[in-house]
Parts: structure tokens; C-alpha cells; sequence
């Protein structure tokens, strides 16, 4: 029996890390979940993630894994390191790729962030089959993007580009955790809108949910339920987000010119709420060699395991 | 004797066009100039282009021509067109490569706009050697702009990308000719310090020798000579040109983290006086992971014929 080939694909995470097996159409074989926290010391996660990964195998009849894509926040895609996430409960470099080859020293181990896997999961599984230009933005805690241009994801010279969240939209704007003022992902992300309704509650005099809620209770998906059911506030801070997330958008196109710009993530989740605003402040700010040509949509991976397939499409893109 | 592969590098400018032939190491061998208003109709410059370049190849013994590169305002990398070009005095679209192919069927004829050729030209034969990651800012009547990342210019699905002239940095900012309000290019380029010397002229009571002198007259090197000189408005011109440029070349930085950035065009001809506020203001707005690992420095072509040398680049860099 001929077998067939599968590669890895990790995502890490602060609370979880997800492991699957998947072809080279996307099909997952076989998913696993190690609780990342679990492992006090970085060597006993890597030995873990090993003889999980070695479990799997065992239990699956017929394949050959040639291949470990890994996806982790910070992931450093030259050098397979991991450095400063703050999420992470180890050391603040980790020589990921290095660790894990002790355990494989004969297969591609490839590493990168979590918004790049999520862009190469889009180019070989999603809609971006086939495109050589195109830009995925994630809408999650922060803001994430790859950039794609010439068929190759744009790591920059030291693997850290695609930082489209740190933008700097408002100078002398709201304060962001990397130490700035005004960074994009401060205003359009789950965070940043969350942010804006209580901006709009003190600058305004709307009845509203949230006035009865606690800042550090407020969900993005809770401001979404509440526009759908008329709140005024929740509404207008979708509009703002989407106003800005539009503009910021119209900037990186005149660098990139992508094709198609991809939104993903749990504010992604809002649909029409977001997308419309944006798509609009996008337009109205388009230059005009690129009014009504950019596509805007959501990520056609968006319900499937996407960090899973996009570390695993990272492997499959080496291979 | 052995032949010298040679290419023809060819600037079509408003007023001249410029040709060269050059040899892989960047020595141009021979240079005409066509005084392009002399051609009504685009046929026949087409017709003494060719003319030009086949006078030229017969005076020079043991050359032989292996390319065309074209660097042209507005120039269509993938169709090989030049379309809406504001100082070209023909039609508006022009199908350029293929009009110079029925002269030479054999060769590679390239094209592409104008900050292209000279962000090539810096990468073939300039201070970019080698890099793989990087990013030319030409600041002239406008802000032209060329990325290059993974070692390829980014040309984006249209071949109209590069346009950081165009990052909207004020909104509801100053008019700018491609219709919409406050792009880079109306407050950065030679163009945009004229009309800050005008806002501070407005909005100060500093004397200064531009108090006495007509807007339609004052050209970016008299504003250089001026601030030399010790005229306030004419240095806080240049400290507020620098000091925008360097804030966008920071949001620049984190979508394609480039090595180095090269400054280019009459502007970056006032040396430090351009220079120091925008290292300044770029630093002060990078993201941490960055901050003083950008290198930021004029063209190392400054003073060569770059845009024949861009243009001629572009021709080796596809043969």
C-alpha cells in the first residue's frame, strides 16, 4: 500500500497548543490538544509535543510525516526562534525549531507567526489559492498581517514585517502596549473596540447595555450581539472601527497593491457589521487607480481549524 | 575579438529622454538625448528611439546589444505601457514595449515607472547590492517609491504598487493632484516645502528672504540655500518635511521591514538638512524591534545618471 504523506501542523499557544495532521488538500487526519501551561520548563513541552506528534503517527495506518509547520505568536520564521511573547510561560528566547529537529533531524521544521501561518493557510487552502499578491489581516486581541507580493510572504529582512497593527493612525493617539501612542491595532482589533465604546459612553449620552457593564467584562462578540439588537453605541463603534480599519487599509494598498485583502479573526466573526464600514472608508480613501478593484472579504478558512491548516500549509509550502 | 554584451537603457522624461548603453558593471558607454516634444505624434518617437539606438550601436565596434530597460512615468511593468502619464505629450495610453518590439523582435524590452528603475538601479549597481529587503524613496516634484522584498520589486497585482506618496497622512490635509486631501507627496517632495515655506510664511512673523518672492517661483534648492543661510522658515520647512517623512517611513518599516532605506532626487540633495529630522522623527516613531537597526542614507547614485542606469538595470536584471 502506497502511503500518503502528511506534515504537522502546531499552533501555540498561551492556553493551548493544537496539533494536526493534515495532506496537502487540507484534510486533517488526526487533531491533539496539549495545555500549554502544563509544562513548566520549555524542554518538557518540546519532549511532549515530540511524542504527541509520535502518538499520532502511531495510531494513523499508512502515512509518512514529512514535514513540522509550526505557528507562535512572535515566531521568528529566519531563525525558528520564538522572542518576548508575552503569552508564553518560558524563557523569553526559545530555540524552537533547533529543539525540535533533535527529534526530527531528517524533515523541513519550518516557523513563523501566527498572522503569516494564517496568510500561507489562506494561499494554499483558502481563497488566495493561486494569487501572487494579497494581504490578510487578523482582527484578534491585536491586529496581525501577512503581506504576499511576487507569490512569497514578506518577512522583511529580520522576519519581523507584516506589523500592520503598529501603524501609527492617531499621533498622540491611545497608548499601545508596545510602549506608542496611536498604533492601529489600539482602535481595530477586539480590544480596540472595546475601547471605543467606552470612549463613546463618556463622550456621549446614549442609553446603552454597556453603561451597566464593567470594562474588563466586555467582549468584541458582546458589542456585536448588541449592535445587531439596536444598541446606538455598540453601532457607532462598530462604524469607527470599520471607518478606520478602511483607511488604514486604502494606506497599505498603495505600498502592496494586493489583489484581494483577506479579514480573519474573532472581530472578523461581526460580518456585515464590520465589513460594511470598512469596505466604505476603504473606497472613499482609495487612490483612484484602485477605486472598486481591491477585493475585500472575509478569510474562506474562517470556520476551519485555520491556525492548524495555515502551520501545516507553511510546511507544505517549503516541501 | 569577443563582442561586450551591452543594454540600452532608455528615461522617457516630459522634456528629454535619455539614452545609455551599459555593461553589467554599470560603465554606460554612450549617451543621446531626444528632445521628446519634438515627436507630435508617438509613432515617430518610437521610430527615432530606434534610430537613435541603432546609431549608437553603430558607433561603438564590438558591442552587442542584448536588451532594452525603460524607465517611463506611469510605466506598466506587466503590459509595457505608459498610461495617463500628466507630462508625456501623447495619447493616453501607450503601448510602449510593444511599439519598440517591431524594431527589435529579439530582445528582452523591459519597462517600468520611473522609482522603480532607480530602486533597481540601486540594487544592480548601487549601494542595494545584495539586499534582499529594501526600500527607495525618490522625493522630486513628487514622493515615488520602490520596494523590494525576497530580493523582487514589489509590483503588486497591477503593477502599480509603491505608491508611499500616497499614504493619506493627514486627513482633510492639503489638496493633492490625484484628487483626494493630505497624501504624503503634497508635504514631502520638492513641491510640498514650497507649499510649507507658504504655510509658515502664513501662519509666522519670522522675516525671511521669501517674504519677497512669488510662489510660482521658489524651487526646494532655493529653500536649501535659504536654511543654510540661517532663514528661519526655510530650516523649520525642513524640519517639518523631515520630521513628516520620517513618521511615514516608520509606518513604511513595519509592513516590509526593510534593511536599509535610501533617500533619492533633488531633495535629498540638501543633505543634512533633510537628513537629520528625518532620522530623528523615524526613530522616535519606530516600534522597538526596529528602533536603530534601520539604516537610513542617500543613494549611493546620487550624482551617476541614475535614471538610464535604473533603466538599464532593469534590462540585465531580467536577461
Amino acid at each position: 500500500m502506497d502511503t500518503k504523506k502528511v506534515v504537522a501542523g502546531v499552533d501555540v499557544g498561551g492556553t493551548h497548543t493544537k496539533i494536526g495532521f493534515a495532506d496537502k488538500d487540507g484534510n486533517i487526519f488526526s487533531e491533539r490538544t496539549l495545555l500549554t501551561r502544563d509544562y513548566k520548563v520549555f524542554d518538557e513541552f518540546i519532549k511532549a509535543l515530540s511524542a504527541t506528534i509520535e502518538q499520532m503517527k502511531n495510531n494513523i495506518a499508512g502515512i509518512e510525516l514529512v514535514g513540522i509547520g509550526v505557528g507562535a505568536p512572535n515566531g521568528n520564521y529566519y531563525k525558528g526562534t520564538i522572542a518576548f511573547a508575552p503569552n508564553l510561560p518560558w524563557e523569553e528566547h526559545l530555540q524552537f525549531v533547533d529543539k525540535l529537529k533533535a527529534f526530527y533531524p531528517s524533515i523541513p521544521i519550518i516557523l513563523t507567526n501566527d498572522a503569516n501561518a494564517a496568510a500561507i493557510g489562506e494561499m494554499v487552502y483558502g481563497g488566495a489559492k493561486g494569487m501572487k499578491d494579497f494581504l490578510l489581516v487578523t482582527l484578534g486581541t491585536g491586529l496581525g498581517s501577512g503581506f504576499v507580493a511576487n507569490g512569497k510572504m514578506i518577512y522583511g529582512h529580520d522576519s519581523f514585517a507584516g506589523e500592520l497593527g503598529h501603524v501609527i493612525v492617531e499621533r498622540n493617539g491611545r497608548q499601545c502596549g508596545c510602549g506608542r501612542k496611536g498604533c492601529l491595532e489600539t482602535y481595530v482589533s477586539a480590544t480596540g473596540i472595546c475601547r471605543t465604546v467606552f470612549e463613546l459612553l463618556a463622550n456621549t449620552t446614549y442609553p446603552s447595555a454597556f453603561r451597566d457593564k464593567e470594562f474588563s467584562k466586555i467582549e468584541s462578540k458582546d458589542i456585536a450581539k448588541a449592535a445587531e439588537e439596536g444598541d446606538k453605541i455598540a453601532q457607532e463603534a462598530f462604524e469607527i472601527t470599520g471607518r478606520m480599519l478602511g483607511e488604514a487599509l486604502a494606506d497599505a494598498v498603495t505600498i502592496t497593491s494586493p489583489e484581494t485583502i483577506f479579514l480573519f479573526g474573532g472581530l472578523a466573526k461581526a460580518g456585515k457589521l464590520i465589513m460594511e464600514p470598512t469596505k466604505k472608508a476603504m473606497e472613499e480613501n482609495m487612490l483612484n487607480i484602485w477605486k472598486n478593484k481591491i477585493k475585500l472579504q472575509f478569510s474562506e478558512l474562517q470556520d476551519k481549524d485555520v491556525a492548524v491548516l495555515g502551520a501545516a500549509a507553511l510546511a507544505w509550502e517549503t516541501i
